[in-house]
């Protein structure tokens, strides 16, 4: 196979001819599928539809009714040493919530708008507020940022993290800025971990402003597609407590992709003047979340199965997916010249470059022809990809045949949009 | 027995003296009751532990696999039937979220804060925001309220529910009143239930501001205490719609005091201009409730039991508990002219009238000898009761025998504290 940029114009033209009819062919199918968003498939549900039976009438409570009872705001003891011992971190410095991590990071930010962090002033009285965005990055972040008008600055990532130089720049010279969204293992959707030297140097950060925070969203700490090639980002809140900074972080993670998406249960992670603060909020907000949730995935991952083994049966429902998408990516793309991939080791996404300016060109082609991707743009504050380059795959929720023919659709709208761009140059 | 007020100076410092070594031999007793907050006690918990078998492993979930997942915003069509009947209106009306109304509440309260309804100005960006409250009322309403800097101004609450003449002044005439709480059955703390009239002028304001919203807080509004004599407010979310107000009203309710407290579920109903406006917003908070928890809601009432049944053996526990105090108010102070209390006919409150001044002396009395009492002052906003004299009585938690060692006690400290009251005067 040749490189497309090696092509003259009449090969372009021929092969153009042949992908159009290839493209027709499969439109021809009506094909209805698809890659947009991280979720779970039946499979995957099913692993863990034995959560269900493990808090029932039968349940011993002993004394501890109150755990069908109002209140116990911060969550139970047991649901908090569960979060600290995945988050390798203390007891004390963790809530356990709903079901929601997001909604969590919602409430922070909402906290910051309406109330301030620790005394600081409340966002909403500020002329400009900011926030830093590596991207590409995860698009219900830049929506909830977004929502409460907070202005987004992209921060590029690298293979070790986002671009620490920048960063330190921002944050250690404009008070504006308050806070940055990370994922900071597996990240959504490079699939990229932050190595140890960028972890230290979020540590080490000195804010302009003392109600800087780091969002550090550790969606995938568990979710590893290998056994034998796990990577595991180094633990930022001690590495804050190390640097003396520890209110400078707020942690989430949640059960969502562990367990049953809807049906989860959510931590936060932070320092104890912020747990303080937080709980301030949340007594007037809240009387208790739902305990006998949390109760539910304690007892099961005490008594049924380690969450080592639980997240192994999901790694081997997920990795012949994303080894399938690989697969058709380097026969089909790696030879051309015309994109470039990521091959994460653990999450939910492989993330996609195509050439300049054909991202959203290549979504709507395969949408015409019945598969939807994540919007393209959405990886990036206001959905607005600088090179329209990026795209994110998310294999999970399509069967295997599915997602192959979703792939082999995919690849094929990327070679068709690629030679119309070179034709556009020439 | 003989009015307090009857008495001449000796008889009330012979009575005193004879009170108060009553007080000094409960006090030794080294009582550990606690009648504060209206928590269901456990033998209510074990009326619904069934409910934790409906949805197990074994349930078939057909093709609705997705309840397992992310997604569904405003909740599974089933609970929002389930809602939608419970509140006399269309499930369209109807969005159905986590554990907790409460929750719902603050949510609506920020989001009017932090972005506005329909379009009208955040109320951040205002100089002055202020909500009515019928008082006396229930402390966590005025605590959201507080917690965002709105004023609050006292509604007189009388037998037909708050003093309408008010309301109408007020919101016709001042167009920085946006809301106004109300717990339209079985008030907290009252027991009052709205009159059709009153419900009638809420549905007919004709408010200065075009964002004015009434905080329907139906709570209790299954929450009868006897078969024969129920009382049920007008549908306020019809008699807007029929007024041509539909936008009026946001109406919240919940199972907590029906199933689990901590697991319940939680529901508002509004417009469908409303809902949309709401939606928007929720849709960056959250990617849905808990729908598992949705669907055994749904469940359990569709085959386990009716509401109506269940509710009456919920009355059949919290029956003998109201008339135990009730029996021992009338026996030991009906006669003596120091106070007025109420006797509802559903929800979980008293509301007790001491004589003016009496009420903090009263609870504080109770404490010394180990019994907690709902912080007097607390059924106001910012904790000022004007007379201090309103006392908040949750006959719920206790067992039936320390309820009535409860009730002795605070019977005891409302005559001692009285006749205090009558010496300083004297």
């Amino acid at each position: 196979m040749k490189m497309y940029k090696d092509m003259n114009h009449e090969e372009l033209v021929s092969l153009h001819d042949d992908l159009c009819k290839q493209y027709e062919q499969v439109k021809a199918k009506g094909l209805k599928l698809n890659m947009a968003r991280g979720k779970p498939d039946v499979n995957q549900l099913l692993l863990s539809t034995d959560i269900l039976d493990v808090i029932n009438s039968h349940y011993d409570f002993g004394s501890q009714y109150e755990y069908c009872n109002y209140g116990i705001l911060d969550g139970i003891d047991e649901a908090k040493e569960f979060f600290a011992k995945m988050l390798n971190t203390s007891s004390q410095n963790v809530i356990v919530y709903g079901n929601s991590s997001l909604t969590i990071m919602f409430d922070q930010i909402s906290r910051g708008y309406t109330h301030g962090y620790l005394g600081e002033k409340p966002w909403c009285q500020l002329d400009k507020v900011k926030f830093l965005c590596p991207v590409p990055g995860y698009d219900r972040h830049f929506a909830i940022t977004e929502h409460f008008g907070i202005e987004m600055i992209n921060i590029p990532m690298n293979e070790n993290g986002p671009d620490m130089d920048l960063i330190e720049k921002y944050v250690e010279t404009d008070e504006s800025i308050k806070g940055i969204w990370c994922v900071p293992q597996y990240s959504n959707p490079t699939g990229i971990t932050y190595s140890d030297e960028v972890v230290e140097r979020f540590a080490h950060l000195n804010p302009a402003a003392k109600d800087f925070r780091i969002f550090w969203d550790n969606a995938y700490l568990v979710h590893h597609l290998y056994n034998d090639k796990q990577e595991h980002v180094k633990n930022l809140i001690k590495a804050c407590q190390e640097a003396g900074q520890p209110n400078l972080v707020f942690e989430f993670c949640s059960t969502s992709k562990v367990t049953l998406p809807g049906s989860g249960v959510a931590a936060l992670a932070t320092s104890l003047e912020n747990k303080e603060d937080i709980l301030k909020h949340m007594s007037i907000q809240c009387i208790g979340y739902d305990k006998l949730n949390q109760l539910r995935h304690v007892e099961y991952f005490n008594k049924i199965e380690s969450i080592d083994t639980h997240m192994q049966k999901q790694a081997s429902l997920l990795k012949p997916k994303f080894e399938a998408v690989l697969n058709i990516f380097e026969r089909e793309l790696e030879p051309l010249g015309i994109a470039e991939w990521t091959k994460p080791l653990g999450g939910y996404f492989i993330s996609f470059m195509a050439m300049e300016n054909c991202a959203k060109a290549i979504v709507q082609k395969c949408k015409e022809a019945g598969t939807l991707l994540t919007t393209a743009g959405a990886t990036y504050p206001y959905g607005q990809d600088p090179h329209d380059a990026n795209i994110r795959i998310a294999p999970s929720f399509p069967k295997l045949e599915e997602l192959k023919q979703a792939t082999e659709l995919f690849v094929l709208c990327v070679k068709l949009i690629s030679v119309e761009k070179l034709l556009e140059k020439a």
